[in-house]
This record gives C-alpha cells, sequence and structure tokens, in this order.
C-alpha cells in the first residue's frame, strides 16, 4: 500500500520537506547567481537523481560525487559533467571511469599522485580516450592534495606531458573550516585556506598555465569561497537538507530532513522508539526530537530510549527526529518519503548501493 | 566483471572468510547439540538468506529477526520459524504480518503491551487468523518489555483471553550484561537475568500456564543461558562474524568478517584509505588493520587517515579491517565477498533494504 499522507508513511523513515527542500535549493541559486560563480553541488549527501536533476533544472553546471558508483549512477542517469572530487587509483575502477568518459567526455577526475597519473594516462592511451583531471591541492585539511605552491606547480608540469589527460585546474577542499561555528573564526581560517589555492593558481599562471576550474566550497564556507575571487565554483552538498550539526554554523538554509520514527514501547519515565544505529549516525551527536520536551538517552541497533522530560507519549505516536549528520544518515535509508503540507509527493530513490 | 581473486575485488567492501564462517556456525552446532538446546540465530547481523539457510541446513530450528522487513524477507525466502524478537504496534506493519502468517503460521511475534495485544488479536480475527505471540519479559536490559513476575503473570493471563492470540512462551534478553569482559561477572550479571525470566516461567507454571519457549542469549552469553535450565532456545547473531568489541568477551569463535578497503594515498607519515563512516560503524570503536602496524586516527564518509606505526604503505596497496560491530558494519553494504584460500567462492546479498 502506497501511503498518501505523513501519519501512512511507515518507519524507521526518512521525510523530506518539499517546500523546504526547495526554498534551499532556491535560496543556493540566488547566491550563486548573484555572486557570479558556478555551482558542482555533491552529490554524496543526497545520492538521489532527483534532488540532482533538480539542482541541474535549477542552474548547477553539473554535479559533484565522491566515488566511482555515485559517478557511475549520475552518468547512467543524463547526469552531465560530473566532477569525482576523489583519487581513482584501482584499475577496476579506472576502466569502469573509461566507461563514463566513453559516455560524458566532460567527466573529471581527481588526481594528487604520479604514479595513479601515470596508470590513468596508460589507461586512456589503451582505450583511446583523453581523462580530464583537476589537481587536488591540500589547502588545510591535511588528507588527499599536494602541497600549495612549487609542489603541485611540479606535479601540473607532470600532468601536461601526458597527452591523453586533460589539466582542467585545480581542486581543493576546506573542510577542516566548515564547521566552525563562530563565523569570524570561520571566515579567517577559510581565507588561509582559499588562499593557498588561489596563490598557487597564480603560480601556474605565472608558469603559462591556466586553471580552467578553481573548486572548493562546503555548506558551512559557501559564502566565503563563493565570493573568493579567482574561485570559479563551488561544491556545497549538505545545504539542501542541512542537519543539527550545519544548522549551529549556517542559519541562511532550513533543516529539509527528518528521521521518521514510531513510540513502540511505553513506561513510565521513557519510551523506547524504533530507529537506533540502523536509522541514523551519531558520529556528530544524537538526534534531537522534534517539538518534544524528551531527548534520546540510549541507542541500539533498531531501538532508542527516549527519556521524558514532560512530555507525554503514546503507543503508536509517530516523531519526527532531527539528524546530526545528514550525508550519513541518507546512507542508512533506501528513499526517500517527499512530504508537502503533510500529503506524500514523491518517493526518491537514494542510491547507495555499491557496485 | 566478476572478481577471482581477492585481489580483483573492489573496495570498500565486505569480506567474509568461508572457513572461518563454517567453524564459527560449527562450533554453535556443536554446543547446541551438546547442551540440548535449541538456537534461532539473529538474522540482524548478516541480514543474509545464504547464512540464514546454512544456520537452518546445520540444525537451527528457525530465524530470529527485529523487524517486519526481515521477517518479510525470510519468508519470501522460505524460511520457516520466524520469531520477530520486537514489537509490532504500526497498523500497516501488522496488516504485513498477518501476510506472513498466512504463509507461515508458525511466525511468532513479541508482545508486552495491552494496547498493542488488543491490536494485534483485531487484526488477527478481522483476517480469521491466529497470531503466534511471546511475551517479553523485561531482565534488566531495562528497554521493553513487562516487570518479570506478577506484572508478566496479569499480562499473559490477557494474552490467554484472546482466542485468535496463541501464547508460545516468554522472550528476554540480557543485552546489558553480553559485553562484559570479566567472564565471572558476565557470568553472575547474567544469572542474575535467567532467574528473573526462570522464576516467571515457574510462577506461570503455578498458574497452569506452560511455556513452550523460553528465549534468551546473545553471542556473549549463549554458553550461560545455552546451559541453564528452563531456557528452551538461544538467539545469538554475532558469533558468525565476530568483531573487535566481541572478540575481547567471547574467545571460542574467530572472526570471519573484514572491511576490505584500498590505500589511495600516501604521504611522509599517513596515508588514506577509500573506507570511512560509509563502510564501517564506529559506535564502539574504530577499526583495527590487520598485519599492519599502523592505526586510523580520523574518518571521513568515504576515506580515513591511518598513521604509519612502522608500517609502509604503497599507493593501491588492498587492507583488510577488522570492525568494531559487524552488525552496524555490515548495514552499510549491499554484498559480501566470501573468499576461501584467496579465491572469490560466492557473493551472497544483504537484505538491507526497508520496505
Amino acid at each position: 500500500m502506497i501511503p498518501k499522507t505523513l501519519e501512512e508513511i511507515i518507519t524507521p523513515s526518512l521525510i523530506i520537506d518539499y517546500d523546504i527542500l526547495m526554498d534551499n535549493i532556491s535560496k543556493m541559486v540566488n547566491f550563486v547567481k548573484e555572486n557570479h560563480i558556478n555551482i558542482r553541488p555533491h552529490f554524496k549527501t543526497h545520492k538521489c537523481i532527483d534532488i540532482a536533476k533538480l539542482q541541474v533544472k535549477y542552474g548547477a553546471i553539473g554535479i559533484t560525487c565522491a566515488t566511482i558508483d555515485e559517478a557511475e549512477i549520475l552518468c547512467k542517469n543524463g547526469i552531465k559533467n560530473i566532477l569525482i572530487a576523489n583519487e581513482i587509483v584501482d584499475e577496476g575502477k579506472i576502466r569502469r571511469l573509461i566507461n563514463i568518459v566513453k559516455k560524458d567526455n566532460n567527466v573529471i577526475v581527481t588526481v594528487d599522485n604520479e604514479q595513479n597519473l601515470r596508470k590513468l594516462s596508460c589507461f586512456a592511451k589503451r582505450y583511446n580516450k583523453c581523462i580530464n583531471v583537476v589537481v587536488e591541492v591540500d589547502i588545510g585539511l591535511n588528507r588527499c592534495g599536494r602541497e600549495a605552491g612549487y609542489d603541485t606547480l611540479k606535479f601540473v608540469k607532470e600532468v601536461l606531458r601526458h597527452k591523453n589527460i586533460k589539466f582542467k585546474g585545480l581542486l581543493g577542499y576546506e573542510g577542516h573550516t566548515v564547521f566552525i561555528e563562530n563565523r569570524k573564526e570561520r571566515v579567517k581560517e577559510c581565507l588561509k585556506s582559499l588562499e593557498k589555492i588561489i596563490s598557487t593558481k597564480s603560480l601556474l599562471e605565472k608558469n603559462g598555465i591556466y586553471s580552467e576550474i578553481v573548486s572548493t566550497g562546503g555548506t558551512g564556507t559557501y559564502d566565503i569561497t563563493g565570493g573568493y575571487s579567482g574561485i570559479t565554483e563551488i561544491q556545497p552538498g549538505s545545504y539542501v537538507f542541512m542537519d543539527v550539526k550545519y544548522k549551529r554554523v549556517i542559519k541562511d538554509f532550513k533543516n529539509s530532513l527528518f528521521v521518521y520514527t514510531t513510540v513502540i514501547d511505553k513506561k513510565s519515565d521513557y519510551c523506547i522508539i524504533d530507529a537506533g544505529y540502523k536509522a541514523y549516525s551519531t558520529e556528530f551527536g544524537i538526534p534531537e526530537l522534534i517539538g518534544k520536551k524528551a531527548k534520546i538517552i540510549k541507542i541500539y541497533e533498531e531501538h532508542s530510549k527516549v527519556k521524558n522530560l514532560d512530555s507525554k507519549f503514546k503507543l503508536g505516536e509517530k516523531l519526527l527526529l532531527l539528524p546530526t549528520h545528514c550525508c550519513t544518515t541518507v546512507n542508512l535509508h533506501n528513499k526517500f518519503y517527499v512530504v508537502q503540507n503533510d500529503k506524500l509527493k514523491h518517493i526518491w530513490k537514494i542510491c547507495r548501493e555499491r557496485i
């Protein structure tokens, strides 16, 4: 039976408030238009083709993604201008990348290592294709990427030696700054990061190398990176949904994603709901209950224990939780129930499978 | 391309060592045979029909599960004698339960609340079916369940008044004791729990009520509950796989489940692997690297940062991680690669979808 109303939707499940989602997409569209910046939103947050298509419809130049599986799903569904913001190292995956290139020769992959570059080049040659790359610069996250400045210049020169590899520009991610709650501090740290990638871009220019793309920026820094001279595009993901963690940082977008759950047991001072570790993630903290003076005090795989503060609960009552991290919560579900005015409007698939 | 060897399997993925899995299943079979106890292993750990069938083939009387989705998948795949060790409260789900009853009238559901009982009874009557129930007793976990003793007796008497409800016995879960590392302490706390359910069983008998089933026991307490007079069956799940957390408690079973990952970046004092929050769970701690003097020091969605202690890493090198919690790690993947002597033997589906 397909549910028609919010009340009929089974739990545990994910609910999207359609109007808030569209409002978030629209606010970001207005921002990028006003700032003459491109946006290539990150797929990893929603893993949903319907949302990706809405983002493209409202002006995104393409979609950023994290894995070869995500890139394949995007390509299969006709999304163009995919940027894989990650190194693809495994030979099996490089073969899959070539298959994507065959269908969409605008796909771009990230590279930061000579050995990986040679392998990409070798496969591109073998299949007589050209692979577009952006070079990742470590702008302070201290994860992947070349050192800003001469180390990147040296590597880009190496990239340019490979005929079947096309250098498109630079990619950085200031992920260490996106959650800094104090805006002044966040701006300061983010600018330090941006200075690294832009000075590297300038160094390349002085050496006659043009960067068509300079991509940075998450939801926590979209308005800093998006207004910074030299950055050509931003790649935020979470702004469509928001969550407890991001809501502390960014007020421009509203929470549109909720975990829906049922009270399955009721005791004198607590109740048990049918959502636990298998329905929401906890690495950023414990979800908040919407509209109830109560809190989750213990989590199990399929249950949470909710302490009544001054809320009363009924057996079978349905509750909305606000997740603390949208990306890893979405990854636990296989569909979104999209609701408008308490009526079910869409059921959208979440493409979380790995090939 | 279907991989043939461990080396060819794409990452991040889940690997099962087939021989260790079978050895774990076999050890548990021997235990239950020697102790003349039934086993109805928990599906929530592996969510895999192939493993459930192996468990049944080697002597399990049925399968325990946590959700109506799991019960449906089991029923659809011909598994008989399913025990849903959880309260099914929502009307939509009770309708789905009735559909399972139509195909397998041995299915049993857990109940602990009058309102829920009346609803189950009402639906059973409407569809002219009989629903088998076990009554949950809270034996110390302090989650769902009636209080041991008179409170349970009172509720069981209520259950017996409903003609379309068949009382099968009692269910308890000593989940608060399964991870106590000191065995003496674990035995002591577990026995306190068992005493609660067995004394309740005796109280029911004194009132002329026979419990065909008394089901308790997780992997951490299987050998305590499995040898305890009056307990008719145990319901452990994790023993097939084990993990870092359980390995500290129980030495009888070996680790058969691993997260497989690739080194995708290499720096002077760390490397980056392609497994993060979306490939393994962390609520019980951070996975261990197999055969390497190195440790995970930072986790992202699709990456982990691994600090070299005295290990050297190669770009593209594949590593095995030992998850800290098997159940919630399995839930992040859609298949198991089952390996024997480094050769791929099977690919088994993980049924993690929700209906």
